[in-house]
């Protein structure tokens, strides 16, 4: 049986960022069968309409990237109570031209992350809206809120808190049987 | 085959609610094999956690419905850019005591409904935020908010229009294909 | 100078309520001139627009009561992501009947408070989309994320925690400005 | 009396964007005293905290153009039921360095365009969450969803639609009205 290729999103370009830790962990976690593929977004340009004719090769690139994964999976902090401009401009950028979204139909999960105690609640919530419209069957439960980041990895930035350890892999399991159940769906 | 039971839920009392009339529309439209049966939310108490230990009769009946039926379906108006409170009451209810849930893992579908032009987007979305918590897993397109509603029924009520006649019946297939989906993935 | 008098709304309805400690820590710190007047919301049927013509004594009640406030200040838990249906009922009979809203023009301030880390951040949006279509003006800043409240009191649900002290006493002062500022434009 | 100088953020960068012909007859129908300066977005790279000891000049030009305005406006439309990647991220340019946000204290307000019915309801309101955190003060009413746009302009792109005009010019009217409101609290 071929793997399943979960294409990965980190929400923050900076390079420590925590989010790409998480990510980094869940990579880690992810059930046999299941690869995590990381998709770049910070070489995008800002989206505009007018450029559809003739689009970036960059666009190009990221719009096939996503329309061959199997799944999609959301890492990301909250600016200003919403999702980053930058991860909001790649599903923009997925999204279009209209009537070939390169999201549509693919089953998806979200993971929030945040050095404070909300877990990014607002970033979290906000993503999910626009899966509604992207047709991404987001995966509802067990819903990912990881707050307090920095006190749950090492100095090298891995993931060292056994509890989160825990609940990040049983996360990844669920999304391999989400993943699955929305296949077969298809 | 058994039949699919879905459990429809209006989030307007008033007699004559436009919500509920296209919840009557739907019911004509469900596919075969597929059946409505209306759950009255006006009877039950608010919610107080104080009830608990001895809730009311209403309580045990409403919560035993929903958890009797195969999915849920919401058709709701908008009360002030949200959810109506006899509906999230009703949820609410529904969702307790902590850890019975009876909406624990039902699939389910929204449709708002509104005499103004913008369809209820307020309730609509913050219901599916609600039912990303209560593991509802719920079909994200085709989207459905029933704007200008005055506009699609005939004096009698009786949705006349022909274009969301046609649109409400795809939605209920679709609704019928996500069941039958997350069903098999149980 | 008369006293500025705030009206207070409590999202739950249980007696030992968090909200409700929380609620009472807020009036005990409230600056001079202002007094906090709870308003209750259990009593209230759930809304139904035929009552309109005839509507319930508790509703006039507590409709005159919004009316006559100068400010007023939501302080409620999460249910389900989002406002307690109880809470939301309030609302929607105070917004009623169509042209007559107790809410209009109303200062307004919110506090969100769970025994989770996330501190109810479901409610406090979810119910600042409403204040905007009920046009209260709403602070912004300050926002009130009251997290963990189960360590913040002690056994007779006094508010212990120093630090939570010192910020909700800011609260209250950045609040009265707030109800100045909007008198005045009125 | 010096003029109110309001920045305006136009959420679509296509030259022929329906938002920016909005935002143009908004600064038509300003009331005396109020100017209207369109800041523009994208040229913005996409925002990455490891660029901030040495910013791109871009971001300096922007978040001082921000700074110096008296209040800001904001015309959107909706991608994918949310703020357009490249508005949310000028808004997360404009709100760093970490308490340097530009944006703090702005009386603000937001107006959102659609071509479809809803009025870019989503976007509405998930940037109205941002300017919570952001402590923008923001007009609550009216609340401004221009739906069917393509209808009110006309070849030349004008807005001719009576009805639009007469509300927006109200828009606006109210908007100077709370700009002064928010002034004179600081």
């Amino acid at each position: 049986m071929p793997a399943t290729r979960v294409a990965v999103f980190v929400g923050s370009l900076r390079k420590e960022s925590f989010s790409r830790k998480i990510a980094q962990a869940l990579a880690e976690l992810a059930p046999e069968g299941m690869t995590l593929d990381f998709v770049e977004i910070g070489q995008l340009p800002l989206y505009n309409q007018d450029d559809e004719p003739n689009p970036p090769e960059s666009y190009r690139v990221f719009r096939q990237t996503v329309a061959s994964a199997d799944a999609v999976l959301f890492v990301t902090p909250e600016y200003n109570r919403s999702v980053p401009g930058a991860l909001k401009n790649a599903i923009d950028v997925g999204s279009r031209p209209y009537g070939k979204s390169a999201w549509d139909g693919k089953p998806g999960a979200v993971v929030s992350v945040s050095p404070g105690a909300i877990g990014a609640f607002g970033a979290n919530h906000h993503l999910r809206q626009s899966l509604v419209f992207l047709n991404v069957p987001t995966m509802q439960q067990p819903e990912a809120y990881i707050g307090n980041v920095t006190q749950l990895l090492d100095e090298g930035g891995k993931l060292t808190n056994e509890g989160t350890r825990t609940f990040l892999a049983k996360f990844m399991q669920s999304f391999a049987a989400w993943i699955e159940a929305v296949k077969k769906a298809s």
